[in-house]
């Protein structure tokens, strides 16, 4: 039980580090960038209070724990910019192998879960995993509106990029990617996203 | 359902602030301190992984979201130290007022339970809100240990203070408090906490 507990805390140790890894949204204020674990900590609550806004019925704790862990990679792969294409091509290739130095620290039942609730989530294709990618994607559309559209405007990105992004989001959420829609036709009209 | 939905989003995006209210306690790495949000989501990953050290069987996902949104009122009411003894002494009415805008701010359903579900939580008497005590009091002194004591020395904290603040964790879990009850012992050794 002690070597069990002590992988436990090992792994609950190395994962602080994912408070160090920033991302390209801004807070909702935008007075900074977020990272990863605000990112994961607010998509929880969201899986929390939106999920029955589910396309399907979803087991809810699955959800949050794939929400929670989804971003561990990037300790060791870092965060790779949605609309970086030269960085998006060795995406995949890093985050493997991160995913098997992180989750091997743990116990080995436990790190074979959380490695399989990272692959279904990268996987897109259970309700769960659809579900979580369509909040994964509608947070920061949430906090670019807030934020005037800050991060947006810095790189430049056009509303094909952002719909391009989101072709999965109404497979999880019909009601999360109407609202979204609107707030991208709006934000086209503001000037915060380029129209292309 | 349109009404619904808008206003849990604005609750979502008004929760963005608690990235922003500054916990005593540094990151592992003593860089800097770390903030609720991430807090939160620290506590949220434990309970999934450490679950199976709370004294009595639990309900995961009531506890993980007992542990996502326990920090939320110190939007308003900001973050009180553990060791001021001062600020706690307003503490309570501070946080009851806290619960009662932003809570109002969902649904009714939603507010209500989020609601009883923080309420829950600082009662500290149901197994779940034992166990999400037990492991609010055991991350800040993880972090704490890996800091070399940084937030301990800065505060000149004795360990009595330490352990008369964790009375209640081995009522959540007797695994985690015998862990932690050696690191303290161990920092006192080292300096990091004032042995008194």
């Amino acid at each position: 039980m002690e070597e069990r507990l002590q992988k436990q805390l090992d792994f609950i140790l190395e994962i602080d580090k994912i408070k160090q890894i920033n991302r390209q949204t801004y807070l909702a204020d935008g007075s900074r960038k977020e990272n990863d674990a605000e990112h994961s900590w607010h998509l929880a609550v969201m899986c929390l209070l939106l999920a029955e806004h589910s396309n399907q019925e979803i087991d809810i704790l699955k959800t949050m724990a794939m929400v929670l862990i989804h971003d561990v990679i990037e300790i060791d792969a870092g965060d790779t910019y949605a609309y970086d294409e030269v960085a998006n091509a060795t995406k995949a290739e890093r985050e493997k192998k991160a995913a098997e130095r992180l989750y091997s620290l743990l116990p080995d039942d436990q790190g074979a879960y959380l490695k399989a609730l990272w692959e279904e989530f990268e996987e897109k294709k259970t309700k769960e995993a659809l579900f979580a990618n369509a909040l994964d994607k509608v947070q920061p559309i949430l906090l670019n509106v807030a934020s005037s559209g800050r991060a947006w405007r810095e790189h430049d990105v056009c509303a094909s990029q952002v719909l391009n992004r989101n072709k999965l989001t109404p497979e999880g959420s019909q009601d999360l990617w109407g609202y979204c829609l609107r707030l991208i036709e709006k934000n086209v009209e503001l000037g915060n996203l380029r129209n292309e």
